[in-house]
């Protein structure tokens, strides 16, 4: 057994081979993320995960793999469904929002709209009355 | 071997005892929903999940174990992670979007202050120049 084995073959007390799967994405240096992937799927699951991807693909799959373990382990019931739970609750929470502030925005508008039209009519008003006054006789004629 | 066994127990060719963890969860009916949760977890890790739980929870642990492994079965290599970045976008989407808007709001309420204003301004402008209007001599006298 080499010091240069990863986490997996470290916590599996097996040799590490140079072509181990696990090694590039679960280093020694951090014997959490394998514990916890291992927890939840097993060693064996994990390798069969890895290796059914492209290699370029796989250190995203050990990421997401952890990540979800991780939730698991903090969330028995619901894992991280629980926080997809939670995100539609927030997208739901905004759309309502959203839905609601551009009411307003319509009212507003709608508003600005009749009070320009009845500032408009005014200021003609206005301007009729001032035409009468200056045709009329003053009283002191 | 019952004709009553669940899923699990069909699919791993064993008798199904009545005290069976995965009969509740795994009807004979559905034996995609036991296939996938296997595929992923194993079935040992799957009863482990179950039964570290109280028994009330153990219909949720079922769930979304069975969502998270439909998710990476779909989805092999981001899984149910994949989901949780896409609705994390989302929100950055409505957020900005719900920014948006109230900018513009706060843009229309401000231009609606002081069109008010410069209307009020032009009411009283031109309620003096109609009284000019009537203290002046007309041309013709």
């Amino acid at each position: 057994m080499s010091s240069k084995r990863c986490a997996a073959c470290k916590q599996l007390r097996r040799r590490c081979p140079s072509d181990c799967i696990f090694l590039p994405y679960f280093p020694p240096n951090n014997p959490q993320r394998f514990s916890f992937v291992h927890r939840i799927y097993g060693a064996s699951n994990v390798g069969k995960l890895l290796q059914q991807v492209q290699e370029h693909q796989r250190a995203d799959v050990a990421d997401s793999l952890y990540y979800e373990a991780y939730c698991r382990i903090k969330s028995p019931v619901y894992g991280c469904v629980g926080i997809i739970s939670i995100l539609h609750q927030e997208i739901d929470r905004l759309e309502r929002e959203l839905a609601k502030v551009q009411a307003e925005i319509s009212l507003v508008k709608g508003q600005t709209q009749i009070e320009g039209q009845l500032a408009q009519g005014k200021q003609v008003e206005l301007s009729s009355s001032s035409f009468d006054l200056s045709t009329t006789t003053p009283w002191f004629y």
